[in-house]
């Protein structure tokens, strides 16, 4: 499997690499497509901590988006850390991680979200592992859009084996989801956690795969949906589902969660919040609507290929 | 204290006809002030519940009021609620609760809320305590307002003693918390839990005394500031505050969290959440601003008497 790739050990220099790579060619894709706003370009350093998040706001097209980079290092994994894996206590660390979200201003035109992540603690056999995913949120469904998400998030997985695919979109399913509503958050994408098999290289090269893939999956269905026309309704439509966002980022979402309670930067943790929301009440779709379609038709787990 | 109250048992039917008539007042009070808008007024009762929930939206002057009455009876606690006080294993029991909200248009009136209720178990010596209080959130901080607030908070409680005020307003200020935001909600009002002080009758005179100054607390409120002009600026301000609420609700709230795992209907625990929020990154409101000093002057706790 990735049979270009040279025999590494792990090591967080290279993930770092590439990650601020991505961030920068997800930036730039942005920031092209926007063609009016532009991402900050700060940097936060300390002793434990070097961050660039980037934030864009009230673009043409592109309402909010957040790419935000922190590798974070410690001399010690913190105790209530650790509890799952005793193993690791008192062991130093390091963990690299690059997050984005973007909201599109169109109604048509779905929100993305995405984090690829990697951990490592010990020097000497150290434990380490890849997380992280994308996914996708729309509005409003479009089949050839979502089969066109599944299938280049397919195609970034098939040459490291048949059953990635398939186990990481069920991982997404599952976990972007509102128990409290019976509803997928989205369409769902690729979701990974706690991964190193076949070792550090392989698993390496699956991020990178993911992450390649990223741009070619989500680009096209902008560059379609963005310019549609639309009008108060499916303006309505966005910011009342949008709420959804807001409910599962902060009942449910494990990212959300650490954020808060490690003492994170609070703007970095909460950066994906979408940029204006509705609340209505008892709010239900005509029937057989494209909005009730949305429910019925794409919110819930589906063989899209 | 209380002097002309009747002795009487423990029971839910006193305290649910005194919570309907409350919210029969406070609707007629929004609608009164709104003069546009009236609440929906349906009921939904299965063998387990009667409940009314009540929602304005899109008022003249109230942009959403959510005023909810709840009773539910069960055969036997379950088993999961009463991990802290086993005796009430098994045990029949039946709660009534009344909550409201009520979030102006205009960003110079504060938003509010409150909940009242009892909780009853067992059929001989049962086991009963009452809980709620009332809160005030302002957008723009008016001292005079919150003196006002504060000093009606406190009359309500002083037939009962010198001692509730004070404790009912610390805990208050320590439940509407937003630990990783380090501010308060709002600037409190009272907050009572596992209440059961001197008896029956003296409990729910003191919930009976919170219940009748809530009006006269908030009213006088709402009718200064609904009317005042305002612009952009402090509509921005507005919906960018609003989103603590949502932060605090989704984050926080007991009785949200409560009612989400519970199963209990999502449109009414969720009924509080504000009509419309923004989410802006890195905000900070210009310096010596009213919006910083609603940050510098009210969001912490202060004696306001």
């Amino acid at each position: 499997m990735n049979p270009t790739a040279q025999l590494m050990n792990p090591t967080p220099i290279a993930v770092k690499e590439y990650l601020l790579n991505l961030q920068e060619a997800i930036c730039k894709m942005v920031e092209t497509f926007d063609q009016q706003s532009s991402f900050n370009r700060k940097k936060i350093e300390s002793p434990t901590t070097f961050a660039q998040p980037r934030v864009l706001a009230d673009g043409k097209h592109i309402e909010k988006a957040a790419v935000n980079f922190t590798h974070s290092k410690g001399d010690a994994m913190p105790s209530a850390a650790t509890v799952r894996r005793p193993q690791l206590s008192g062991k130093s660390f390091q963990a690299v991680s690059l997050s984005w979200i973007i909201h599109p201003k169109n109604p048509y035109a779905p929100t993305t979200h995405g984090n690829l992540r990697f951990f490592i603690a010990g020097e000497s056999d150290p434990i380490w592992w890849f997380g992280g995913g994308i996914d996708l949120t729309p509005y409003y469904g479009f089949t050839e859009d979502v089969i066109h998400w599944h299938k280049t998030a397919q195609k970034a997985c098939l040459p490291f084996g048949d059953a990635i695919y398939p186990k990481f979109k069920k991982a997404c399913d599952q976990y972007f989801y509102l128990p409290h509503r019976k509803e997928c958050r989205g369409v769902g994408g690729l979701f990974f956690d706690d991964w190193n098999q076949n070792g550090f290289n392989e698993s390496f090269g699956l991020l990178q795969s993911i992450g390649q893939h990223f741009i070619p999956a989500y680009l096209p269905i902008l560059e379609k949906r963005a310019k549609m026309q639309y009008g108060e309704r499916q303006r309505n439509h966005q910011l009342y589902r949008r709420g959804r966002y807001v409910e599962f980022n902060l009942l449910y979402d494990r990212g959300t969660k650490y954020g808060l309670q490690s003492g994170r930067r609070i703007e970095s943790v909460l950066a994906s919040m979408p940029p204006m929301v509705s609340f209505v009440y008892n709010y239900s779709p005509q029937v057989d609507s494209p909005e009730e379609q949305l429910l019925t038709e794409f919110l819930r787990p589906r063989d899209w290929i």
